[in-house]
Order: C-alpha cells, then structure tokens, then sequence
C-alpha cells in the first residue's frame, strides 16, 4: 500500500480525505431523503412555492401517459389544481423506501421506490390508501441539498410500472 | 484557508474534529429513528415499561384536545388502556418517513413525519389501515440514546393537523 | 486519557480509526437496509434471480407453520409460485421501518420491523393492503453487502408475532 515517498503524516491525511467522502454519501442520502419527505409536507400542506422549491427550474414529472408536468410551473399546478386542494390537511404523501444510488461525479443521483397515498374524510374519519406506486427521481445537487430534475411514477399495475423499480435493482 | 500559524499537524486535527462532528449528526439521527421505531414495537407487543422507558419523565403527548398525557405515567396509561390491550399483538404502529432537524446545541432535536396504526382481526385475517396522522416529535439526549420530550399526533383532516407538518417543511 | 509514550501523532491516528469504525456502522446500516428495500423490488417485478441473489445459499425462510423455504432454491420458489406470478407487476412488498442490531464481531447483524404487501387489480384500480407482518431478518456480511441467512415473518394477529418484534425491543 505505502510506496517510497509516502510518510506517516501523508497516509493519515489520505485516510481523512477518503473518510470524509465516505460521510459526504452518507450526508447526501441523508439529504435525498430529506427532500423527497419534504415534499410529502408540502404537497399535504397544499404549499406550492414550498413544493416547487424541490424541483428543477427544468424539472420533468412524468405521472403517466397525458399526465406529464414540466418545470416549476408544473410541480405548482399539481399542488393548486382543484382536486388537490379539496384534500389539504386531510391527505398523506408518505414515500419510501427507497435505493438511493449517485452518480459517479457525485452530484447526480437515482432514488427508486415507493409512493403511497392515503386520505381520510374531512372529519377525520375512514382513512384510506387512495394510491401506491412505483416511483423512480433523479435528482441533482443544488448548494447544501438536492433538487429533483426528473420524476417518474406509475400505478401498481401500469405496464411500464417494473422497469421503475427495475432502475433500482 | 490557512494562516501564518498554521500547520499541516494542528490542520489535520482540526480536520478531523470536524468530521467527527458530522459523524455525530449522523448517527444522532440513527439513534432518534431507532427510538421511534421502538416506539411502535413497545406499543405493539403492549410493554408499558419499555414504552415509558421511551419518554422524559415530564414529557408531554398531545393527541389531540382532550386526549393529553404526561410523564411516563401518561406513557404508561396508553400502553394499558384497555381498548389498546385488546389490540396487543395484531396491530403495527410504524412511524415515517421522518424528518429530523437537530437544535443548535445538538442536545434536542425535533422529528416530523406521520404515523399510521394497522390492525388485523385475532385470527390474522382482514388487515387493515385504522388510523393515520401527522406527527411531531421533541426528542432530547439521554446518555446515548434520546428520550421523547414531547409528542404532538393529530389525524388526517384535524384543523391543526398541516401546522405538524409544517414544522419539518 | 494520554498515558507517557503517547504523542499527538499516534493520538490523531487513533481517533481517525475510531471515527473510521463508527462510519463502518452506518454504512453496514445503509447497506442491509437497501437489501431489504430491493428484496421488495425483486418480489415485485419477478425477477426470481435477483431475488435469489440477496440469500444465504443455506437461508431459513420462515413464513410460518407449514410454510417455510430452505436455501436459494426456496428464495426462487416463493417468486416462482403461481399465486406470486399472478401479482407481479401490480404488488408491492414495502418493508420497514426497522431497527438494525449488529453482532459483536461485526459481520452478523439483525433487522427487526414490519412488511407490508400491497396490490392492484390489474387495471391499476382498488389499490389495497393485502398483508402486513411483524418480522426479523438476520444478515451476514458477504464481501461488500450482506446477504439474508434467516427471515421470520408472522402475520398480525399470529401467537408468535410478537416474540419477533422483541428481538429488536
């Protein structure tokens, strides 16, 4: 491992910096994660500039065939389109879980997993899953977090839902 | 970055501190997750000691107005009341995804996310979900681990429910 | 905490493969908990190889009295079924949260938690919770991953359910 000019001090600085990158993916799963449990906040709680802060200025959101959703304009009209807002504060976005894997430059990464929706009535009764799907983001570094560039999900069922999950196995 | 004082010992050190510090955020979350997790196994199996070992002895867990408890007693309380005992063993309490945001001092953190209780009936048929809610946990460092300061649920559709989530957004 | 033969260097050495230790944790974490998330990716799209390929040639599957699968070849068998294959495409095994233990000598460990298995009719309508189970997995490290040597899994409800989530408690 140790060639003829390496020294003591030299090979304990090399094992910090590899160290500190093994962190930096730890930190940026970390963050991933983070951000697409925030998103689940902010499309719950109905706030679309919360919920366009997460994407790409040039993100895509690809929900299916005719359902397909471009930019930030696009994240906000899927937060402030009527059927959304009739289930405000009465819906759960919960995802997970997910593979997480990076690119190799580190700042592009693949999150395949899981999308579930649930409601309840507005008096907080019959709580129900009202959707599951199969979910693939990429995403990409943006400052001390990630923002997602391109969205894909699919119903159980649809027929281009296991090549999703495929991304991530 | 460096200045005239410096050396690549002392810089190492310092280096090295510092990534020790992230390491610590990290497994802080670790541990606060792990927490919450054994929540719902404590609750599922019915093991008020193991639940209540859980909390602060002042804690405080608001379900809601009108359905509050305190200190581990209040833990305890919910573990064996009798609708829950009935429940013991064919029900699952998971919690997530979570959002955790530590304080500034690294002593208390705070946990967001959602809950959902799942039920089946005694002879292991018709599972179902039978409630679902969003959450805030106030957790504090106890040795290594974390105990609940503070515990905040409310169900989909409650008018204070989306303020939970707003304080992980 | 230095006694007379130790120097600053040796010191700084020291932390470095303390702190190389604790990242090696959390690592380990991250890794078990993607083959648990991609054992529900293979299940779910069939991929009876990919399945298989997460097992312990030896592994105990133990899904229950009269239900239990030995080695790499009963992995396949429980994709392979007919009963599976009839819900591939339009299922979803999605498991955790859990609590993930490590042995002592740092090459076994044990994830204790939850699955649970959604479907859709195949027109992507009435998606619902099918199962969902308390249950442990034991792992062994195996080169840069972890393989599963052993899986308890009991539904809600069964008499031995609760033993399992013990293990993690």
């Amino acid at each position: 491992m140790t060639g003829p000019t390496s020294n003591p001090a030299d090979e304990l600085a090399a094992e910090v910096a590899a160290l500190a990158a093994r962190v930096r993916v730890l930190e940026d799963e970390r963050e991933i994660l983070r951000v697409l449990t925030r998103y689940g906040f902010a499309v719950d709680v109905g706030d679309a500039d919360a919920c366009a802060a997460l994407y790409t200025d040039d993100t895509v959101i690809d929900l299916g065939p005719g359902s397909e959703f471009a930019g930030t304009a696009g994240a906000r009209t899927l937060v402030e389109d009527d059927r959304h807002q009739a289930i405000v504060g009465r819906c759960a976005h919960t995802l997970g879980p997910f593979v997480v894997d990076a690119a190799v430059d580190g700042d592009r990464a693949t999150a395949t997993g899981y999308v579930r929706v649930y409601v309840s009535d507005s008096d907080q009764r019959n709580p129900r899953l009202w959707r599951i799907g199969y979910t693939t983001f990429e995403l990409v570094r943006s400052g001390p977090t990630w923002r997602i560039a391109h969205r894909r999900s699919r119903s159980l069922g649809a027929d281009d839902g296991a090549a999703l999950l495929r991304v991530g196995l």
